[in-house]
């Protein structure tokens, strides 16, 4: 979509600081970016690439802009919310098939399919599940007895929903992701792992994103629980019973086991582990790669194996890189004591 | 479903120490239980929850309730099991769609399907492939050319069993796992990696469950295979020509590459890697995250990476903790033993 | 297939040392290969096994053949390229289905396959999509709006193309890949995490192969580039605007972060992590379970969380083990030092 830089800086509530009739059509990284492109600064570190991008305009703070001259700038508070708006308004967001149930799709005669919703080819939707309104579900999704997707979700190709388990409104599942199957449990018995029944199920509240790839466990009993506005990004596990706050970030492929609790506004960097059973503060930051052990009080940041505070982390590698030298260090310090101990022997008594 | 607590401890084979008359219909953690509700304490760590409970009757061992006065028990040698035993009773398990094969199935004309099967619609079903009795398969899912089901299988939705594949008795698959895809065989040459055909298959024994997402790679020439009884949770990935021995645990997004062969009764923790040809031996525990490297003789607990025995890992664990504690106290007595020899030098001569 | 060693040597540009005319059928390891079996020794390391194998053949190279005697070898220069090639003339690839559009598949009006495709039953195929000539497409494959595909393509079951995006020619995919999912890109304000359209694509390039489970985000502008001849082993999750070289390996369960380039030849173990928008230079290899945080020059070998070089990684662990003895050296020697200090003090002064 083609718009000037002055009617861009009037959608997203930027401030044109230069040239407002310039044309930009698209959104593009700095480095990427040619005269009919906006791009955006939101971290003064790559402030140095203002002086060579070709960008038609960039969005940045105040304070970013305040030395570049001869370029034309959208000023906004939030520079990387300001660009979010860019890019919906240039670009928009993905167009979906055309409401209407295909006649290759598989509905059970007892589920619900609400107004407005589009059920394409090989969809399954089993007994006694209700699809609220203007639903988008693709090919090979599978929603399974009973289950319930409130309104606006969309769901992928090859996503499976388990019976009984519940999505809210605005729900988004990429292709292949899991809910609801059965939770790791079993008891073991005279030799044999026993299964236990897991009965409960799971819930995704609402503005839930995951990417593709996400399993997520139902309950032994109760629910396993996805906060409302809460992104997961690709092959995310999460355990049977535990209960992930409102609006947690979860990067690709970071297991919580069974059981935990996360606060809200919890970020997990990616390939962390939590281990079972644990509670972790509103706000608390894990470092990618980290295994939690211990539960966590709230806001603070974390890292390492066992997890420990990033401070602590820091101080940590930093004095194991030293430990080679450590070792030299020592034996060195051990033979000069040596040498002053004999000679010290070699004094007269006082 | 209802029973008095004298019924199902008749069932669950447990005695009653208490109002044998109570009604419970459910099963709960401690927290939530209510009067209606049978709880269980299996681990000790928790008997303080026993005074706060509200739960109708708790399982739990003799010594546990001892203490405990007021309360109605089902007192068992093994209570975690007799909790399961109850989930049973109480809840049982899923109830699948009713047998029959859906013409929206896809079988080939030479395929056989045994009595009792239920074939959802969308299943595809290949050229010579072979599905013992009563197997459910849910839609979406692909069973490949050759492949061999023994009875009473599950296939949750979207499963793929590739070619040639055998899985044996009453295994359950979860949505998304994948049996026999292409091992990971390349041979670099002339600066390109060739494809080493594959051509052996997986081999998935009775009474295996997966949960969601696994992937077990067919083997180049013979058989991957997955022990009797070994139980999977999410987004497991076992390499071509791996052995996982019987009733094995493996916990979430563990990783075995290739050519591992694992004893019986081996558990291993979420996200853990063992390294190619590796042997493990029976009853071995490998922690959350490790990263195994070496063979490990039967019995061991190990974690850390590289993997080294447990007790061994936390001395090091504790020793990491103490070094920059360590480096100040290199620092001074490196110090005082200057201090010292100039002390010493200052001294008459013997 | 059956071959004389001399045929079989003629065939894969080998050289017979001892009976060509010995019959052999199939390829095995060294332990388990029979009489009429072609085995391989690329690893020096297991040499010993040459005396013990029962194999009617032995492909090695000129060195390791020369102390082993009464066998009969297929001399090499490049061993396991040798065996490889046996293994495409004893047993050679996976032969797909005919070809045919399925009439039980859907393919949108206006998509484009080319001729000598197989689409199989249940394959989606919307709208605007293109497919090369000879592609072969399993059950339940989704090929979204406007992707295309090159010329003899493999996917496997369930594997999902998103909108826009780009396979090159003999790209094979296992089943359950996900390419192009939206990226992981969200401005968080006011509270709440606002989805960026991600409007880039995916582009896998030729000769790629993926095992199974892997995701590929589509770019937020522009596109994540997976390069010519690279190999994935299984749920391997790529972020968006990354940019995988050519012919690199990417082994299970690596995770790379957005906007990361790798060189080509790069090589990364399992489980390893690389943080967003690095740059990794031609031919690094990168161990198993690394963490990498910054960016890496052309050819080293790194591992260790938070990754350094492989040399300096083995002396810092080995340094680890010593810690706890260390601890007590280093507590001896304070003791020590604290009694010279008493003894000098008792010295007479000079």
């Amino acid at each position: 979509m083609e718009l000037t830089v002055a009617q861009l800086a009037e959608r997203i509530g930027a401030e044109v600081r230069g040239d407002g009739s310039v044309v930009v059509e698209r959104c593009a990284g700095l480095e990427e970016a040619g005269p009919r492109d906006v791009s955006f600064l939101a971290n003064p570190r790559y402030a140095r690439l203002l002086t060579q991008t070709r960008a038609g305009a960039v969005i940045a703070s105040a304070q970013d802009v305040a030395g570049a001259a001869g370029r034309t700038f959208l000023v906004a508070k939030d520079p990387y919310y300001a660009f979010r708006q860019a890019m919906v308004q240039l670009h928009g967001f993905r167009r979906h098939p055309e409401a209407g149930v295909s006649p290759q799709a598989f509905v059970h005669p007892t589920a619900q399919v609400g107004p407005g919703c589009c059920i394409q080819p090989m969809v399954y939707i089993a007994e006694g599940a209700r699809v609220g309104r203007r639903c988008v579900i693709y090919p090979h999704c599978y929603i399974g007895p009973g289950a319930v997707l409130g309104e606006d979700c969309v769901l992928f190709p090859n996503v499976t929903v388990y019976d009984g388990c519940v999505l809210g409104d605005r729900v988004t599942l990429h292709a292949g992701c899991v809910i609801g199957q059965d939770g790791f449990g079993y008891a073991t018995h005279g030799g044999e792992h026993h299964k236990i029944p897991q009965v409960g199920n799971a819930v995704v509240e609402d503005d839930v994103e995951m990417g593709a790839g996400c399993t997520v466990n139902r309950a032994t009993v109760g629910s396993t629980r996805i906060g409302k506005g809460t992104k997961f990004s690709d092959l995310v596990a999460i355990g049977h019973g535990a209960v992930v706050g409102q609006h947690n970030l979860l990067v690709a492929q970071v297991g919580i086991a069974g059981s935990v609790k996360t606060g809200d506004y919890v970020v997990i960097g990616g390939q962390a582990g939590l281990a079972g059973h644990l509670k972790i503060g509103d706000l608390v930051q894990i470092a990618a790669k980290a295994g939690v052990v211990n539960d966590l009080p709230a806001k603070g940041q974390y890292g390492g194996q066992p997890a420990v505070p990033l401070t602590q982390l820091k101080r940590s590698v930093l004095a194991q890189a030293r430990l080679p030298e450590m070792i030299q260090e020592l034996r060195e310090l051990r033979q000069q004591v040596a040498r002053l101990e004999a000679e010290l022997k070699a004094k007269p008594a006082g």
